[in-house]
């Protein structure tokens, strides 16, 4: 299994890049850095009898770099209780690639990956990130995303999400199991999974 | 009062538009049409010793707009569960603004404020817009501005908005409401009171 | 099509009953309430060898009572943000009725269902009604319940909620859909849909 | 600072008892089972002229012992998406206790405590037991508690939360910051902090 990290901050060295590299140090991922693109706004064409318009901008380079992998590792720091704006713009324009003739199988290709989500919040993120995760569920259950599992972690200034103790373990935590899915090569079950076996 | 209608939309005469117009015919009330202006990401110096860097963008030009407006109505359409990617990047650069010596009242200027919010979606809206409006009260907990009402309507393709018969019964309460508030001149309680009298 | 009411209030013509009898006016639905009725908080053996035990109340009363019900209307004050305990109580027993032999189709029957919820409550319960309405998504989705529609109004003092405009037109229009229901027989897609057809 | 555990679970021995015992475990804490005790659903009185009946069980004893400490653990099994309707109906029964003349300072006394929440379940609980968390913290914030830190876990057949590691991780990060609460008996910003310093 490939990984691949979407970083969607927009600083340097930041909260979430310190939390994220906890992550996957040690392991063979592809880093991609949002703001080193150039992403338009999605203009919405979906009911417009022309479609979509040919974009100039980088977009298109992104999603031909994460088509390869089979792990997506979306970490964003929370701006506004929310994920940042470039990572949204990003996000927004994937209506567009679902239209898009050039990438006929954009949906199916997608609907075979694996989702983690690390997102990094200075304000009470532990309560006021949960919409956030939510919107992430909805995001990745209507693409077929597996998601896997989130860390919420607390941090303002550069470096103060190394305090997070419980978010440093739980990012160990993630790596052993991604370590384990690299290996093992083996679909594990994560949260899109529609049966459920057990009662609520 | 006065009213300034904040669209995030891309789509001209989308459904955001066409409800959002229902609930401001006949009042006086500026539009601002975010996808009119450029508006570059929040580049994060919060915490960098030379701070925020000058941004060659339009997005002075917009809080100049919004600032002498009582009422902002955020019109959006609901992209992927969430706001416009270019709604969210004008909020996230208010970061920035609250650090700006051009801007040294932004906060206490925003919390003299009063918002609506007006959100139209095709997936299960009233559902799974639900995350949305979450963070919308906590962006305007954080800025102090007063979260009035909200309106989540169906729509998808343009017009469909229409056949939404709570929706549209509900931008007509919203219009009665700011005709109240424009005559008034009062301010009326909304959801960011602090003091709650009656039980949960 | 058959219609229910399940009252989990305990005020005697309260706003959660005026507002839903709106609904139901002229409609021939069989009102449960389930203050009238002894229901034990669930004693969990799901994982037990002996098993669940029979438990000496009315609760298995109030299930004969709904399941030949194809529509069924939950109607609960906000209590503390969430449904009343009593609701709560008699939801939590289901877990028993999924492994009771009494009602060995009690998953497939509740499956065919649809359901609508009306939520009344005196502390902004347009925003913090919400994790509620979230909590009944779940809870549909587990046991197959279509969710329909809901409405949520705002009430404190009996008869307060006549003056939630917004809520009685859309009691109007829940009255309406449940009409067309009843004559068409007909299943209407509603929130558990798993299919969605457009982008979000 | 004294400590009380508010056991809303109903199985002996269960998942929800065994976690939280390890956040407790060589502390001095009062053990609270509401399961051993007969509460009443509340009564809806608040705004009938008699006001409250005085009810014939034991909830009142459970606030006796309540009131004496500083640190509640609202521990429960996440039962269908939300708390135990045991618990529910224990917490509801605040709304008749904020009126009751026998307790003139139940809200003030609450409002100087602190909560933390533990909470297991056996359905995606990382995810669909937000909503609990969201109902949590706008009961805290009502009543006045801070909410200081809350864990979800993962567990369905008795044991297997000993399966989650990040959820013991946490368990004992828990107990590590208890133990300062203790030893400091100073006030530690929770979430209720009305104040926030940072940018969000």
């Amino acid at each position: 299994m490939k990984i691949a990290v979407i970083y969607g901050g927009t600083r340097q060295d930041g909260n979430t890049e310190i939390i994220t590299e906890r992550v996957v140090e040690g392991l063979s991922v592809e880093r991609i850095y949002l703001k080193d693109y150039k992403i338009q706004p999605i203009e919405d064409f979906r009911h417009s009898k022309s479609g979509f318009h040919t974009v100039d901008d980088n977009y298109n380079e992104i999603i031909d770099r994460i088509v390869p992998h089979d792990i997506l590792i979306f970490a964003t720091p929370i701006y506004w209780y929310g994920m940042s704006g470039t990572l949204k713009n990003f996000i927004d324009r994937w209506s567009q690639t679902l239209k898009d003739s050039q990438y006929p199988n954009f949906k199916t290709t997608m609907a075979t990956k694996r989702a983690c989500v690390i997102a990094v919040g200075g304000d009470e993120p532990s309560l006021k990130g949960l919409p956030l995760i939510q919107q992430f569920q909805y995001i990745f259950n209507f693409i077929g995303i597996s998601f896997d599992e989130y860390i919420i972690a607390k941090g303002d200034k550069t470096g103060e999400v190394l305090l997070d103790k419980s978010a440093l373990f739980d990012a160990g935590q993630m790596k052993n199991r991604l370590k384990i899915k690299i290996s093992e090569e083996d679909k594990i079950n994560g949260f899109s999974s529609t049966e459920t076996k057990e009662l609520p």
